[in-house]
């Protein structure tokens, strides 16, 4: 039962399953193919060049990106059109001037004046037409203006008449996460695509381009069902999933592709826990199945090989402490493990597990193949 | 009031107050001076080997540590007295026996008969009397045996008889940290005293040696009164201490050695919104004031120097996304915040935000002297 390759390992370490990230990138392309939309993938939930290369199926772009570092390292690695999906401050466009000085089109994002503002004097000051989008609000989840808000034109305006390009609107509807099944990610898709559609029209009818409509969530881009008006579709934590999107149902618990592999340190019998070194140091401390119909705790237990172990769950995390016990909704047999045990554990949320580790090991699609040894950063 | 020394740090990124860190490292090593016990600073917190240097003043240990990768890091720096303070796993041997060959002297911790078992069996291949703790439970927090668990003396037996070296007894009241006030603490203090004095004599009472009787949590260590009978004293995150800390009463807010320097990216006036680039990647997950008297978010604003702001928080956190909003317990007036504006952000848990990061910017104790670069590790 117990894979050899794995045995070398230290524990808590990073796995990912190859087979399932091949299928969910497969799955998204296709989708976004039928839809006819261009898919731009998000980086940052994996933070790897090596998986990357798969997501952007060995091309060199269009990519998502969350941090300037993660802008710097894939362009670096070779990607050439990356668009910073969180609003630009002032004191980040010199690196934004330096990556299109080092030949990336780095698209900016921003939603007020004074960015705008601040994006257009640096476009001056380089000789750089810096492309921006302009972020939608279409659920108020969080950053955006609403599609008839009048500072969406005048925003337009700033940036396309001060030598800035006026790239397109974008949009992305967090709160999709908080809802339940398919055809609910289909509602808050049409959300998104309402929001951005009228958004390119203002802008369109103010006599400002609008070559992009750009749209997103991994929720909403599985559910969306018709993108009319809309060009690009954006996702992330599809490339591995988690819990956290199995509770919503925007994949199954067989899709997940990342786990943590961890050994069995102890027992405290009487209590009925299984003591392992996978605390939240390696699952991290995010608990986003606590507020869905199922909590799975600090996550779900599978057994080395990572088929799922019914009715566990680590119900309790210390800094490199996991305590795995019955889950409340369970009253079957449990199984029990000696010390020195190796489990998997299915994290909650992908984007903040993968972020405690420094690289991912690959067990490949191939049977037998040896691991890949796939590194990942962090940082800004 | 803007510090130019700040100016040039890409946000967000990681603040120490060294003025701050080496008045809560002196208050702890005159209370452990005063109780007559020896301070084992635990480096979990920290991952950084100039932090240690403070922390150990200049010394060579003794010190505690949640990884093999610390102690590896940290004997390789010169720390030649560590304690691994997570229950030993048989895989983990090969490096503990590594580390002695290195010159290191590593304490391992258990509390069963199968890791005793691989630990005699580990020094009897090495011929390294492997130095190992057993470990206390005196609260039901995680793991450890009680003071009277027969299991106690046979551990202890067979660790000793077997050519490891019995080193003593070790307890951590972690509930401890769900408690308010030093009078609490202190109780919880004599709770873990008790715990570990009962396990001394009992193993003594056996026949069995047991020089060292290790007791500490953060709380437990600066509420304690008296630690007659125990001999060693460990504690970690009050070298910065945090949010949770404060919310315990086991320190101030002007206590609070850490934080996260941020820049505002935008705001949603609507709902009274400022967004920040301090989102959960830079504060991390973690929300341990949620269930104390007072929610603080994801986290209290301060200005750029450091000065607390009153009324604000951190309600939310995406990615890459800080949501700064008015305290509900606040009905004051509020500052507003050009896009642009640096703050700091106090951590909700200090262990886990600088796990974030991979460097501290220290602001050192000499007015206007340039900040320190301290890098931190992680891994396993």
């Amino acid at each position: 039962m117990a894979d050899p390759r794995l045995t070398p390992l230290p524990t808590p370490c990073l796995l990912v399953d190859e087979t399932r990230m091949k299928r969910n990138i497969a799955r998204l392309a296709q989708h976004a193919d039928q839809l006819g939309v261009t898919l731009r993938p998000h980086l940052k939930t994996t933070k790897s060049i090596e998986a990357a290369r798969h997501v952007l199926a060995g091309g060199t772009g269009p990519a998502t990106v969350s941090t300037l570092a993660e802008a710097e390292v894939f362009a670096e690695a070779g990607i050439a059109d990356i668009l910073y999906a969180v609003g630009i401050s002032p004191d980040k466009l010199d690196r934004v001037i330096a990556l299109h000085r080092a030949g990336c089109r780095l698209t900016v994002l921003l939603d007020c004046v004074a960015q705008a503002e601040a994006v257009v004097e640096a476009a001056r000051a380089s000789g750089i037409a810096i492309p921006a989008m302009i972020e939608i609000d279409a659920d108020g989840h969080r950053s955006g203006l609403t599609p008839d808000d009048p500072e969406l034109i005048r925003v337009g305006r700033i940036l396309h008449d001060g030598g800035a390009e006026l790239s397109g609107v974008l949009c992305h509807a967090g709160e999709s996460y908080n809802v339940v099944g398919r055809a609910a990610h289909a509602e808050f898709a049409e959300t998104e695509r309402r929001a951005v559609v009228e958004a390119a029209s203002a802008l369109r009818a103010a006599g400002l381009p609008c070559p992009v409509v750009s749209v997103g969530s991994t929720p909403t881009a599985h559910g969306a069902r018709d993108l009319t008006g809309v060009t690009e579709l954006r996702a992330g934590v599809y490339v591995f999933f988690d819990l956290v999107m199995a509770g919503i149902e925007a994949c199954s618990l067989d899709d997940i592709a990342l786990s943590v592999l961890t050994t069995v340190i102890g027992h405290q019998e009487a209590r009925g826990w299984t003591i392992c070194d996978a605390g939240w140091m390696a699952m991290s401390r995010d608990r986003g199945t606590a507020n869905q119909r199922v909590d799975q705790g600090y996550g779900l237990v599978c057994d080395e090989a990572g088929r799922l172990i019914p009715g566990l769950y680590v119900k309790q995390a210390n800094q490199e402490h996991g305590v795995i016990a019955r889950h409340p909704d369970f009253d079957g047999a449990l199984p029990e493990f000696a010390v020195g045990t190796r489990l998997r554990i299915l994290p909650n949320h992908a984007c903040a597990t993968a972020a405690q580790h420094q690289r991912y090991h690959v067990v490949p699609e191939t049977p037998g193949a040896p691991l890949l040894d796939w590194p990942r950063f962090g940082g800004w």
